[in-house]
């Protein structure tokens, strides 16, 4: 699209050439072809050393730019418009099964329902009104899918497994996989190791989303449950019997341990791991790579570190070498006192 | 069910309204139309706090609940059979081969053997006995699966992959993917990066069990190894060229490098990392998110932190900002005293 | 093969029974019928404990084997050569459609491209040259695959990814997914999290390699671009418009969160830790677990532990219980010094 027409559309006022523009990006990861946008004067820099073609920059803007500028009342909401109208389309998942799709005739599907093609449905299970169900998806037994779900390609569902409204599944996500627990005996000398039945379901409640690769497991007993509103990212894992309350964040790599219960309002960073057992209450967050071995009370709002503590107590054990280097300084000096008044009798 | 028809099952006696129960839950994620358990006089305030329709409780128990009560001689083995009543169906995988699956003329399969829709299995393959290959799997050339081995949907097998009796892999897991191997040269001041052709495979011994999305590259040359009954949680990471000698676990987002070889009766806990070309004796345990540079020949039994230490090595690491402060004290108050001493010619 | 006709192969000379080989295998992890390999007179007692059927030896070797010996003027050279003849056959990907995949007719496809069984390629999708797309893959709409590209089984594309010349993705990749951005307000005392729109695609350039279950998710706007000649390991999480400049390596379960930048020839070692929005100098490696908060202007070639330091700063963290109980042991000795001179007037 000519920067013209774009402009146009932007409701904004062209200077420079009329170049095509083909995608939009920030100033520093842009290139030829691709409209960036600034709003901020401090950031001379960066849009002085763009490779955009054009810049969407506020009317008020002095600094010029080394391509075509476009200016506009809001650079940051233009950009997302612009952005809006390059996006890859997002594709049409009209209602409807695939005719390779294998749906078990016992399965209940609501009105609308989009399904894939090669994904497998077995018997029992229930998909709610407007639910998006795309290619090559396996849903087992007795599942309940809610109203308006959205689960993308190579996601596997095992029976039982619940969601509610609205709920996002990415590629891969794994849920309901039987969560990890045995019993070792010794017999004779040698280990005996059995497998405990993981007899309970996963339970996703509404406006739940889930990243690519995440996995969560089917509880030992009763449900392993993820609170409506809570964002997981990718790579996730969630052991057997987790409970989160709702309104919580889960970064990408972290992992809560079985039996773990994280509150609301929760955000709990990337690489964080939480043992298993553990409540976290509402509210607290557990910085990224942090490793919380106990309960997280609600005394401290942001856990940071292995095993986790406050900031102050975080950058204590950072700073500790230059405390020790500067008490060995005083040590010294000390040392060479005391040795002087020895050797004088007290009399400096 | 009607609580007075499962107490009758499980050989209880109910105290309270006949109300239905759907499903078993611990005291504290359960809900209305639940049924839960108590076996411990400690935790009357969870009894009193349950949400649960209903509590198997000791006979002896007189704390009462908030619930209908149903009396039983153990109240963790009644919950268990409890459990078996509402756990979704276990999935029949009768013996046979889905009309959808494509596998290859030249398969040898077993006695008895499930293959579910969409799978692939090519040639030169052999299934043993009773195996289960649920839908939508990628089984590679010259693969071998061991009898009664339980493969869950969307699992890839690279060619040559080989599986023991008994083996279960949970959704997503991905053996014999190619190791992480690259020679980097200059080439007139550009690097050349070229990939070490990874010739090996993957061979995972009996009884072992592999959670979801985990992965396990084939060997550069030879085997990677997996031994007997070891169990590998979600998410791991085992590179190319590993062996582990059996009988142990790696919990969930564990990684393991190349080359890197893992004794019998080991335990690496969750996010540990242990590094390349390393061993881990036999019977080490690996703490949570512990670092692990440098083998460790059975001396220390548990190692924790990163690098890998003791765990009273790791906790002086974490007091040590307030021995400082108290040395800090201690130092000012020798200060002032020669201070004084100095001044006073050694008369206090 | 018999261990003479091996030889005969390799060019080496047999010592001893004339075994049957089956594989290729490292001194320790060899077992009967192995090949295994020695250039290293060091190495005497690995070979002598070696449960190899026999071993490639230089010719000049004295030590003598537990095995039957081949004697080879380059043993490391010759157990290469062995290995590819014991590796499973790597699988024939002729070119043509699987009559099972499902391919838009508006895809382009080039010349000698390969698509496996029950593959789904959505419309507007161009795949170039000699790209072998294996089974079960699923390619969103107006993605583009480069030339000689290959993608393993059940890879995931979302709409718009972009693949370069020669790029490889193993199974269980997943690109183009959602990145992870959301909006929180508070209506009425409640939590409103909307999603923000991600409206960018991923890119990744020539000759990339990405390892098992990685996750790549999709910009906001624009593009994560992943360089030329980088290669990713395992399970490894990179955040939505992150760029990487090639030529850069990134090894398992490491993750680069949201719109941080990565310079050329960087190597992030396994399980690290990149927050979001910093910049790592060219070149810049960061240490296996490492967390860096901020960015890295390439001064700190080498960045460890978390926050990220140097390895000294990392070192004198370690030392501090050690140096803690050094000045422990010399402020007690100073008190005592000290209360004698006040005891004694200053009369040592």
């Amino acid at each position: 699209m000519k920067v013209s027409e774009l402009a146009a559309r932007l409701g904004g006022s062209v200077e420079g050439d009329d170049v095509e523009i083909v995608a939009c990006a920030g100033l520093e990861e842009a290139r030829a072809g691709d409209l960036s946008f600034c709003k901020d004067h401090r950031h001379v820099q960066l849009v002085a050393g763009t490779k955009a073609s054009a810049v969407l920059l506020p009317k008020d803007w002095t600094h010029g730019a080394p391509c075509t500028i476009v200016r506009v009342d809001d650079p940051d909401h233009a950009c997302m418009a612009a952005a809006e109208l390059f996006a890859p389309p997002s594709p049409e998942r009209a209602p409807g099964v695939h005719p390779t799709a294998l749906v078990d005739p016992s399965v209940k599907l609501g009105e609308g329902v989009h399904i894939g093609a090669y994904t497998v449905i077995e018997r029992g299970t229930v998909v709610g009104d407007g639910a998006v169900i795309e290619a090559q998806v396996f849903i087992g037994e007795s599942c309940v899918i809610g109203p308006s779900a959205h689960i993308y390609p190579q996601v596997t569902l095992r029976e039982g497994t619940r969601l509610g409204r609205g709920v996002i599944l990415h590629c891969g996500v794994r849920l309901g996989g039987d969560g990890y627990g045995y019993t070792t005996t010794m017999e004779g000398g040698i280990p005996k190791i059995e497998k405990i039945p993981q007899l309970g379901v996963v339970e996703i409640a509404d406006f739940v989303e889930i990243g690519s690769n995440t996995t969560i497991d089917r509880a030992r007993i009763g449900r392993t449950y993820i609170g409506p509103h809570t964002k997981i990212d990718n790579l996730v894992q969630i052991g057997h019997n987790v409970k989160v309350a709702g309104y919580s964040g889960i970064i990408a790599q972290a992992g809560v341990a079985g039996s773990s219960q994280i509150g609301s309002g929760c955000l709990i960073w990337a690489q964080a791991g939480i043992s298993g057992h553990i409540k976290i209450a509402d509210g607290v967050q557990v910085g990224p790579q942090a490793g919380v071995p106990q309960s997280l009370d609600g005394s401290l709002k942001y856990a940071i570190g292995t095993p986790a503590m406050s900031m102050k107590e975080l950058a204590s054990i950072t700073l500790a070498p230059k405390m020790i280097m500067k008490l060995k300084t005083e040590v010294k000096a000390l040392k060479a006192e005391v040795e002087a008044l020895r050797a004088t009798g007290g009399q400096a």
